[in-house]
């Protein structure tokens, strides 16, 4: 057995807390070496006679990627303490892999040797919000989803859609608009709306934040937006605001106060500067988000400013009834500050979801004491190399999700923020070459997953765009122009997730490998009623899928049909899926 | 080239901020397999034509385990944010390791395939008081230390030393008795006394309080106490207390309320109780520590609790001027509760020092937002293995070393809390069965090492004790009775760790692998004006140093004798160990 290779370390996503009763302990082996693992366990101060109380109980393999199987086990020890090992047994040997090392037997005699997840405490247990479990979220990027009062059109606006999008211009969108359209959005189906930045702003996007506490004139008031939250909460819908606390924009008061006073400015430290007197010119000598001199980096490890942004963070909560934070540039900001953040956005609303944006693997944010999720980028990566680049094989596909699944903890994953695309990307459709075909398979593996997905604005009506600005168009709300055979399928796909109890989260997933072709992939998902066999074909020809697949049941009802399938007649014609409910 | 077996995952001990400019990163290969690696990097942000710009540079093999082969390097982003990837090379391959898999060559056209240091954030560095690296600490029993005052002796209290210990005799230790002694710790020249719980309390040890406001009148008043720690201070001897907030004792006051109205008590959350009524046998029904029912375990999540227990340890910091707190288990209590600890203390006196009891893997507690250092038990457990027990060879203590500093960020190890016995284990000098000689070694080992070691009191005068009651006997004040020898041996050893800038947290220590027999143990450590050569020899026969150990150094002296040793003459005797300045 390859010693080396195997992994665990406590208290991240090899062993963590899934509640306040359960632990979920997990082992990484090298692929096709271990034929079982066990764990070995007990509380540690179970002695009896000078002899420490073990028990013994079978892992379960819970995935392969490319390198690596990964076994896990729930345990739910009577006085919330563990110590553990494991037991592991190839045709070769027998393996008790430990914190200090190895042994060919347990040892008994001390519990020192042993991986230790010392107590389960209730303040440690990462907890999203319930609801988000269930969340269909659409992305509105306010500028360009509808212009529902002219009135507040921004000078120079250019009349809807009469124009491509650019880095500087302006089409007028606002809540209103909005709020006129909210049917469109309920009878899609979807039930969360994450806006990007609303806050007064110079820019088209409002990264650049003049003012935390003004709505932007061009979208409304705060009148307009209190209109807006209540319209949504009363379809059910939730509404989440995008925080942009790593930066402000240049024209923030006190940065203009910066610029003004220099070195004898209230506000010096409430940006990183570098040196007085401050320039912009030929380069910024103050710590900027990327390069860019419009948007100075906030210092929010000084008191003043963590005072402002946490004032921020609790005013449109408690205010306004929003129901979520997404945080821009999340990972380039203190832990301290978020943890605070976490903390005062809980304290006034302790359901309300706190998504960090980070592109990056990123455990150390998702140990209950900060965010409850991030934008899962690694999902959209994979998901994309698949089915809209070929670049990948389904095989290459599952791979890359089990290492991405099996870096966090199972509660962290039910809420992980799904996405295809965004306002920082190109359109999905665009990137999967205009393939309609391709676009739909998309949609069905990601409202299949687990997480919380997010349809970008104007996606499911079939709208184009290349990196931003292009993604950025203006809504097509001419039904003509849209593909309202596409918005029906999301909108089944939506259904399907709310209706099938193992469609979403409540299905365990698992991948099937085998001696299908290159394009196939293949996952069953499995709740306590039901079993559904996912099938995707990326190929140019049908495939029928192996009759193994069908073992153990005897029906299989297409779930888009409603008809039944012969085993030995299943058939995933090119570029599409089947869903079979399997019973 | 072995990939399965490549690790790194940034921030923890494989990716760091060392201080507010520099990173720390490190990467672990199979032992062996990587003849050189070299660190891709740049800012994430930093493109030209569509190119990342990147820099590369050699990483330094840091040290070699059983399994493993470390590397590391130190970068100082200029603008603080870090993207990397790793180049390794052997005589076969050439392979890129990044976040999102292994490339041949390092791919230019995005950033997310790396791994992320997204921002050197000051208030995330790990930071441990300046003053703990130069700490030799002394830990005192104080029931056991000295009775300065017979007339606050508990009842029934024994003639000093006129018995063994029991787990119920008193035998009127106090802080006078301390402060009379104080020339005796000042003469040995330890510099911090860590005393065991101080608190009103029922046992002799006292970790079952009764008042956390009070002191145990068995000790003294809290003007005694003033005294003791102003004595100490003008000595140059910081002060710890050990905070017992994991549980209480049965007599605290607000257990005793729950036990009288029971359901009714204002204090039923204080605790976790799993049913009413409270019973303590035959089983206790409610949370204890282990399942002592005289511990009830505080319900730390408890807002009143936590607000009690912050004031606790706010008081005696404010009013007595502690400089450190000892944490008694204090892997079972929430994070939660320690975050906020960390920021009430630190509030207080920024350079207190926040010490963990925990035995294990201890990552999770020391990230910069909990504690400052652990309780080092895994440098005990391999130091007592190698050299009290003969169960390893020096290169399996190497190993074992090596695997628990790479286990954490240089800037905890400096602080780790060392030490070769305690209250909670037999003496040091029982366990290596009376071999002073091998004490002698095990001093010598402990002092020159990284860290911040500790000597149990009465260890310095050759005490013995079996695992408690055993271990806690009365000091031995008869210097008739005292070994001087061993006292003058560790007080030289001191001194050594002061005068010399390689011997202690000054010095980059390595360990020096080779030919030579199970029993020596070789290192190096090497500050920028000193380079110390460390021999130990566990075996009954003399051994010679191989020449080439003083190659590229013309000089090596003594540093106990002060004599010039000839590379050819270098012996090290049975059980005895060398210490050489070269140059």
């Amino acid at each position: 057995m390859q010693r080396e290779v195997l992994y665990h370390r406590p208290k991240n996503n090899y062993a963590y807390a899934y509640d306040e009763k359960t632990l979920h302990i997990r082992l990484r082996t090298k692929k096709g070496d271990v034929q079982s693992v066990h764990l070995i366990y007990g509380d540690p101060y179970n002695w009896i006679d000078g002899c420490w109380q073990i028990q013994k109980s079978e892992m379960t393999k819970s995935g392969s990627d490319e390198w690596f199987d990964y076994y896990v086990i729930e345990v739910s020890p009577e006085f919330r303490r563990l110590r553990y090992g494991f037991e592991l047994m190839n045709e070769n040997e027998k393996l008790v892999y430990t914190e200090k090392g190895f042994y060919e037997e347990a040892p008994r005699d001390d519990t020192s040797y042993y991986f230790c997840f010392p107590f389960l405490n209730k303040a440690d247990v990462f907890r999203a919000p319930e609801w988000v479990k269930n969340t269909v979220w659409y992305q509105i990027f306010p500028e360009r989803f509808a212009n529902g009062n002219p009135a507040n059109d921004p000078e120079g606006a250019l009349a809807w859609g009469s124009a491509a999008p650019s880095k500087t211009n302006f089409f007028g969108g606002d809540f209103e608009g909005v709020i006129q359209h909210l049917d469109h959005l309920a009878s899609l189906g979807i039930n969360g709306i994450y806006f990007t930045p609303i806050f007064k702003a110079k820019s088209n996007h409002k990264y650049d934040t003049i003012d935390y506490f003004e709505i932007d004139p061009q979208f409304g008031t705060k009148e307009t937006f209190r209109q807006l939250v209540d319209a949504c909460h009363e379809k059910g819908i939730k509404v989440m605001l995008d925080a942009v606390f790593n930066h402000s924009g240049f024209y923030f008061e006190p940065f203009q106060d910066v610029l003004r006073n220099q070195e004898n400015s209230q506000y010096k430290n409430w940006f990183h500067i570098r040196e007085f007197p401050v320039i912009t010119e030929p380069k910024p000598n103050y710590d900027t988000f990327a390069f860019e001199k419009n948007m100075p980096k906030l210092n929010t490890e000084n008191p003043e400013v963590k005072e402002y942004l946490l004032k921020v963070a609790r005013f449109w909560v408690e205010e306004f009834n929003i129901d979520g934070w997404r945080l821009d540039v999340a990972n380039e900001v203190d832990h301290q500050f978020w943890r605070e953040f976490r903390s005062t956005v809980k304290s006034v609303k302790p359901d309300a979801y706190i998504l960090g944006e980070i592109w990056h693997d990123s455990m150390p944010w998702l140990q209950g004491d900060q965010f409850d999720a991030v934008m899962n980028y690694p999902f959209t990566t994979a998901a994309l190399d698949f089915l809209a680049f070929d670049k990948i094989t389904g095989s290459e596909f599952a791979d890359k999700i089990t290492n991405v699944l099996q870096s966090y903890p199972a509660n962290v994953n039910e809420v992980a923020f799904n996405l295809l695309d965004s306002h920082d990307t190109p359109r999905v459709l665009t990137l999967a070459k205009e393939n309609k075909e391709r676009v739909r398979q998309l949609y069905t593996l990601m409202l299949s997953f687990p997480g919380t997905p997010c349809i970008y604005y104007g996606d499911e009506v079939g709208m184009t765009g290349e990196m931003d600005p292009g993604c950025r168009k203006c809504m097509e709300w001419d039904e003509e122009k849209q593909d309202r055979s596409l918005f029906e399928d999301i909108q089944k796909l939506i259904t399907f997730r709310s209706d099938h109890s193992a469609f979403g989260n409540g299905g365990t997933l698992s991948f099937i490998k085998g001696s299908h072709t290159p394009g196939t992939l293949l996952y069953k998902k499995t709740s306590a009623d039901e079993t559904l066999l996912f099938a995707f074909n990326s190929e140019s020809e049908p495939i029928t899928l192996e009759e193994g697949l069908f073992d153990g049941f005897s029906n299989a009802v297409n779930l888009w049909t409603g008809e039944n399938i012969s085993p030995a007649h299943a058939v995933v014609n090119a570029n599409d899926s089947l869903i079979l409910k399997l019973s």
